[in-house]
């Protein structure tokens, strides 16, 4: 269920309340606060007037409002942050990583006196382990106002989702690929291709598709959400390809699966990774 | 231990015979016959001239010779086929794919009345389970023509090990790597390069090192010996060389651990797999 | 001046004679052959209906067709004839090249009886004398009947600018070019691209442009025409991109204008030509 | 005519001086001086020692000893200098460039009080031209300290050529290349590969060789001499190769002949440059 713009700049304050405070977990004032600033031209003048109300609050108001965020693998208290645990599988983690996760909550709240904030959907579980262990070494004023930044930017993702109109904050990447064969000089069309996402020495396949005539895949591998970031394995049938074009290649082939691994570090970023590829040699780069 | 050419030529028949017998798996009368044929101008014309006993005897002795090889896996009759089923670590299977060797022989040998016979020092596991399973389908001609060639390459191996002297037969193949810095220009130096073998979606490490001033590694990752067919992975560690250069990278680096995975199809052959990289692309292919 | 095909067909037979007629060189009965075949339901039907004409009418009448166009390089009876022989400059030839051309027109019609026919929008003049020669040497036979297929790409071509409408016939092609810069990873802005056409050792620029934010020009480099067939040379300056960068390069740098070199063999295909490039390393591909 | 270090140490003085004293034009002295100094352990302290004569001489003595040197392309008083300058061409200018040296030889002479000097084996015309302009704009005391470290790169260079034993000066670079046929996952046999120089737009060939079997030249296509400063254009004759293995190409080949420009920046610095090509790709790079 979303509401358009033009909708919340006509409801009355308690309607607007109703329709967009949930984005900001468990913290009612700061969508009234929000109302009185109305009308909005976009939908991110919304978000950054709802979070300035965040910012301008007295300390112990955003110390409230950042200890009412759950713990990241701990029970939740709201339906949007069910659903964004979910997407990193952190509601489903092993015993050992949970048990790692609990360990990690306790010493941070035992440090920082508030709960490990972090925009899980913009990340995969190995990079929020990473993080946690990273902030954990913060001090503590640079700990808080980086919870605050992960509260913008959990809360712009939650409002692209619940508000349509003009000017949407830029919350979406992409992951891409377009593949060459250099040996034909053409797209190498009718290619398997996976995409998986990797953690520790695990992969699991989060898409996969068929190259089309021009090369590329219909869809972006992944796009209309940030990519989360961590590391990724594209898998090309590079051996299957030129089999099937009746190619000779050796038995079995030096080219088969070509893996390209590679890092996102920017959630809201294009990554195009495309492949250049013959029997025997093949390319690959960020491009655009 | 090995002995000379030169002394071979010159030794009685039977000492001959002591010397280089055992390359035919308990069949003294290959070296009886070739004894005869002395003196040899290379070692290869001492191979041929021994293999040529085996392929001019009559159907029955060449029968009863291919019956005396050891099934793979199980019990083995010679030191030297001890230590070749070693090489392919099938003295140490998992009990799954013990029982799978087990399986595969027992089904091989009431199709065959022989023993299935692989120079497993030219093949990772994988490739021999391969081998396995594609030769159950000749016909027992072509198959019986196969066990011969597979014989032919076995001692071929066995006398390069036994014997030195003018004319040894070609039979150690190579794979090395060649690492380019084309961000900076020059050859990438002091980069951790690790060969694995792959099997399966596992792969275990045989190989590692660390790039010298030209990008090479100070010896080759496979060398003097037949290179296993079979699939490997070269694994490049990118990231930390950009990193220890001072180059600014992503935060985690696009690239890291670069892999590079392909397979060897002639044991006796040169792999050069270089890598050209930057931060942000990367090519390889076979070179020379 | 165009017409659209929708006033084509409903035009009577004197006015669409005097509308489309011209495209077929000095043979006024093509059109009135095709009024009688109206309506069209495409641009390219038209065009088929036309040519159907030429290719059904008695021998007589299209060798008398055939050699009622003009001599290359010679003087021509229509404007369509002048602006096309313009465009590949063979109305400005250096005196040796027009004496040439006029060698080759008297050889080609003392043995074939009629004028060299050559759709020349869709060659450069190096490929127009490559075709010339080449011709020579067919039989009459081979070469009536390639005469005819060059007349059915002219009135193709001619056809497509006079008449507009559904379904047109594909006459253009495309030269274009992305520029990726793999030592920062992203597109190359503002490299300046220099595209010639060769001619011997000679190379004459046809056209220019910088790389926009996305490493690409904002037109393509030839299109919405014929791209002639022959050879091309595109030259980037590498070496000003990378010192515009601040990027150290020897002195004088390793790479400065880059040459790329490529023959052009389908005058309605797409010639997509990038470069990934560094301060050290370059490398181009047929793209799409 | 050349002399060992051995020879040199065991001489007396006399015969030392006339031995390598013309290595320093004009000025016997530096021979006297460097003779009191043997016995000398390498060629390169025979040339340190020489040079030291120079760098402690008076003022004066420097001064008259620059002073000596020949116009660059003016008449020349030594056999050495007559040489040197043949090797750029400097003996066989068309009048325009020989009046151009003139100019900037008196516009030198009349700023600075000695004539202009540069080791012009280590440079093409293109480059000494472009010194020359370069260097017309220093101070005095910048200019005085560069003619002596010319002085110094010719003195080494004669005397490398003069004199053989242990220890000699590097003074030599290369420029080599390698191709890889990527198409067919081996080395490019057979390939025409032409260096040549550039000058402005003009091309003049320096050498040229065949690939052999793997897809090397069989000498560097510069050696055992400074490659001159410049640019250089290598030539590869890829069409031909994809040609004579039977590989379908478009007709013209969409690459046929390939040009790689690049500049050598140091003389005595190893240019490796090879190529990495299907008919339809290719890359290069500076390698080792």
């Amino acid at each position: 269920m979303t509401v358009t713009l033009e909708a919340l700049n006509a409801m009355d304050a308690a309607a607007f309340a109703a329709a967009v405070g949930e984005s900001f977990e468990l913290a009612p004032w700061v969508a009234e606060a929000a109302a009185a600033k109305r009308p909005f031209p976009t939908v991110t003048a919304l978000h950054e007037a709802m979070f300035a109300a965040v910012r301008t609050a007295p300390r112990e108001a955003q110390l409230a409002f950042v200890r009412n965020h759950p713990d990241l693998g701990g029970k939740v208290a709201t339906a949007d942050s069910r659903r964004e645990q979910a997407s990193a599988g952190l509601d489903a983690m092993p015993a050992d990583e949970f048990a790692r996760f609990h360990r990690l909550n306790d010493a941070y709240k035992a440090k920082f006196g508030f709960p490990f904030i972090v925009c899980v959907r913009r990340h995969t579980r190995e990079s929020i382990l990473a993080q946690f262990e990273r902030r954990l070494r913060n001090d503590a004023a640079a700990e808080f106002a980086t919870a605050l930044q992960e509260i913008f930017l959990i809360t712009r993702l939650r409002l692209s989702g619940a508000v349509t109109g003009q000017g949407m904050p830029q919350v979406a990447g992409r992951i891409s690929t377009h593949v060459l064969d250099t040996h034909a000089g053409r797209p190498a069309a009718g290619m398997a291709v996976e995409l998986c996402e990797l953690a520790g020495e695990q992969a699991h396949r989060v898409a996969q598709a068929i190259t089309n005539a021009d090369g590329r895949t219909d869809q972006p591998l992944i796009a209309d959400r940030p990519v989360p970031i961590g590391r990724y394995e594209l898998r090309f049938a590079v051996g299957d390809h030129f089999r099937s074009r009746g190619i000779a290649q050796a038995e079995p082939p030096f080219l088969d699966l070509v893996p390209i691994r590679f890092s996102v570090a920017e959630a809201e970023g294009h990554y195009h990774v495309p492949l250049l590829c013959t029997p025997w040699s093949y390319s690959t780069y960020r491009g655009s």
